[in-house]
Order: C-alpha cells, then sequence, then structure tokens
C-alpha cells in the first residue's frame, strides 16, 4: 500500500480531489468520486464494475481500513492528511473522512448489456429521472432485487454523481448498465432480445399485483411529475399500482421497489 | 380573503415566518411550516386534519391561488410579500413563493387513533426513524395506499418538519397519527385493538409474500442501520422482504411501500 501523506490542500497529487461539488456538477470524464465506507466496500468487493484509482483519507481512518485497502493494486496511491486538510482539499466538512476516486466501467451498448443478462432477467430501465436521490434509489433497490441491468434514456441525470452512488449504498457501481440511450430506441432493443416491456404509469388499467411474471421483463420508470412520454407508453404494456382514493403519488423509487418485488418474488 | 401588504421582513405580523430553518431545529410549539403549491392544496382539502393560521405568499401568487386560498376561514390573514422580502423573512430563496403556517391537530392517543380505523385497516408504527426524507416518504405511502394510521415513538423524527411534510406530498397533514409512543406499549394496544402485528426486518424467515393478507394489521418499521430493538421485534410476528444475495439492504421508505402495497392489493 502506497500511503502518501498530504500536507497542503493545493498539493497537485491530490487534485481529483479537490472542489468536489463544483467538479460534481462538470462531471469528471470518466471518474467519479465514492465517499464514506459502505460505498468503499462495494467498490473494493468482487462485485464491483469499476476500479479505485487513488484513495484520500483522514489519518486516523488508514488502520481500519488496512484490509479493505489491500485489495486495490500495489501501485494505487493511498493518500492520507489531517482532518483539517482534508476539508481544504474538498472543500467542506468531510465527516467520513473516506474518498476514493474510481473509474467508472467501459461504456456498454444496449445490446451488449441485455446480452449478458439471463432467460429470467428483470431490468429497470428509466427515462427522465433527472433526481439523484431517485437514481440512486432505483439502484439500490435492483440490486436488493438483483436486476440483471439498469438502462437510462439520455434525459435521466448521472449515476455516478456522488451523492447518487452515496443513496444507492453503491450498488451504481457494480450493477450492469447502458446510459445516454433514446427511449424508443431502449424499448424496441429490449423486445428484440425477447423482454417483456412493461411501462409503470398511473393511468394503466392492468394492475402490477396481477401481472404475470417469469420470463425476461423489464420495467420502464418516468420521471414523477410528468410520467412517461405517450410515445414511449403506446410502444409498452401499460401497468398501475393501484392506489387509494385522492392520492395518486408514488415516489418512483418506491415504485420501482414495488414492481421489482413483484417481478422476483417467488411466492 | 384578508390580504396584508408586507414590506419590512422585521415587520412582527410575519413573525412566525421568520429565520424558517433556524426554527425548524426548535419546532414551533404545535404549529408547522407548509411550503409550495402540492402542501397548500392538501392543507386546504377536506382531507386536512390540519388548519392553516396565516399565509406569506409571493404577490405574484395570489391571484393564482385564490380559489384555494378561499377556503381559509375570512380571518385568516393572508401576507403578501415582494420575492426579495420574502427572501429576507425566511432567511433563504423562496423559489416557491409559497408558505403557509398551520397548526398541528390535537394530539391523539394510541387507542383513539386505533378505534377510528376499520376491520381491514392497515397502519404502519415506525420506531427510530431519524430522518426526515425516510419520515415523509413513510406518509407518502401510507397515504398512496389508504393506511388508517401512522404511529410514531418517541425515537422518531418530527413529521411535521418542514422537510418532511414536503417529502410526503403532504400526507403529513391529512394522516390520522400518534406519536411519542413507547415502542413496547404501541405493539401490545396495537395486539389489543386485535391488528396482526408485523416486524419488517431482515432476520425473518417468513417472507412478506407469503404472509396473509386481510384483517387489521399493523407493519412495525425500525431505522435502517440499527434495525428494530429485539425486545419489539420479538412482541411481532417477523417478516422479511428477501432479497438478493449479497445485497441485504432497502431504503425504509422503500420497504414500507412493498409491505403497504402487498397487504392493500387486491389481487
Amino acid at each position: 500500500m502506497a500511503v502518501i501523506r498530504i500536507d497542503q490542500p493545493d498539493d497537485p497529487r491530490i487534485a481529483g480531489f479537490r472542489d468536489i461539488r463544483e467538479r460534481d456538477l462538470t462531471g469528471r470524464q470518466g471518474l467519479f468520486v465514492a465517499e464514506g465506507e459502505v460505498v468503499l466496500n462495494v467498490l473494493m468487493s468482487d462485485r464491483s464494475l469499476c476500479r479505485p484509482v487513488a484513495f484520500l483519507l483522514d489519518r486516523k481512518r488508514v488502520e481500519g481500513l488496512a484490509d479493505v485497502l489491500a485489495g486495490a493494486a500495489d501501485e494505487t496511491p493511498v493518500y492520507v492528511a489531517s482532518q483539517s486538510v482534508l476539508d481544504a482539499i474538498a472543500g467542506f466538512h468531510l465527516h467520513r473522512g473516506i474518498l476514493a476516486l474510481g473509474e467508472k466501467p467501459p461504456v456498454r451498448s444496449l445490446e451488449t448489456c441485455l446480452a449478458g443478462t439471463g432467460p429470467d432477467a428483470v431490468v429497470v430501465a428509466a427515462c427522465g429521472i433527472g433526481n439523484h436521490d431517485n437514481m440512486g434509489g432505483v439502484f439500490r433497490n435492483a440490486a436488493a432485487f438483483g436486476a440483471g441491468a439498469v438502462l437510462l434514456d439520455a434525459h435521466c441525470c448521472d449515476p455516478f454523481y456522488r451523492k447518487a452512488i452515496r443513496v444507492s449504498v453503491g450498488a451504481v457501481l457494480r450493477t450492469p448498465m447502458a446510459t445516454g440511450l433514446d427511449a424508443l430506441a431502449m424499448v424496441e432493443g429490449l423486445k428484440a432480445a425477447g423482454f417483456e416491456v412493461l411501462a409503470l404509469t398511473p393511468g394503466a388499467s392492468e394492475p402490477l399485483d396481477r401481472t404475470p411474471r417469469g420470463g425476461r421483463i423489464a420495467i420502464v420508470l418516468g420521471p414523477e411529475g410528468p410520467g412517461l412520454a405517450p410515445a414511449v407508453i403506446q410502444r409498452c404494456r401499460p401497468v398501475g399500482i393501484p392506489m387509494s382514493g385522492g392520492f395518486d403519488s408514488l415516489n418512483v423509487s418506491v415504485a420501482s421497489g414495488i414492481a421489482l418485488h413483484h417481478f422476483t418474488r417467488r411466492a
């Protein structure tokens, strides 16, 4: 483990960790920042699809994380700093004291992504999800219920945004995904790969709990306010989650969890 | 409608709206602040259990909201201000331009609360939920699936916190609740009222999807990290949501949505 002490916030070696919030907004060209022990554990696990590039830790955390960090390549730098230097680097108080810079997985096409899923795969296909909490929640649910992949259209936010990774409890780092897709092409591609493509939409007459399970299933989700575009719904089998009178409103992450539970449960 | 123009942020008449964030933290002694049009609509609906005490609006919003505000008692003041005065009152940029001060419903005992529920009621009983997003999410789901009540133990955060109300899409204002309960007394009280009391816990051997539905059902939820106390679980029927290997982690609001869907669906 290459432990390197950092005493100055402007040290060029930790430039990738500097001004985290500003760079969250502009993106990092193939890299992402992971924060906290839970996400670090996923990044370093066998299931991770991402490679750690560097670590930046509160020096008090190094010893306790030695076993986890030992899984990285020998040359991966482990930068350590005092809490105050850490805060100055990040640009805010980093109370978790743990940061990692990671490399996103290679971009996969829709076809490649689907080719890696089994005959009973359930996948999530999201359109226009712009909220990072919801994005993280959808990935967390996908991992919890063993979804084969998450597909995102071009109107979705970046799942590798720091907060989305954190809310996903690291699931973003281990879930096969295809991103930047055209929504209609995504639906057609799913059909071509033998998926039953279900659009989750409040206006559907078929309730989720009566929708048959088994085989390849794709759950298409839209943004909470405007919902899925009619052109997308028309190409799918619309399915709804019946709700109580006068309150026809579920969070999209909750809706994805209910649908994933339905299609992956055994009873 | 008593429309009163406010030109000075320190006008004593709008003291209840001042320094919102600081007062979010200290509480408001029976009052709460509602924010935005969606929540305002719930506050002013027939289903609301809360009374509006005053409104504070961006003067540009008054005309569009006249119909909604007409539902308030004639003497309820409608304060209007420019965006900059509004921001100075609130202490931050209030981009929605809509605030209401409301009165919480009278405190109900557990027994009174349960007496108002039917023979097939599903209620949510939460222990130690300290996160306002999760609290809001649980209430939103409770409303979406028509739960008869939400019960909170003394270790839960205040559901009338501004952000919890917002995340609940106003459900906090229309859901019968009992708060500040002792967790064990809550379980015993539910049993005494004829509820089947189910503890949602990852360690349970009985899967949710095989748990019989019908009759009075209480879903007991715990905090995400530590989970429910063993003493609570022991007094309940433990039920789990089966998850995929190696990722035994669901957000508590998502878990509540899945359980509520299971117990209220018709198929």
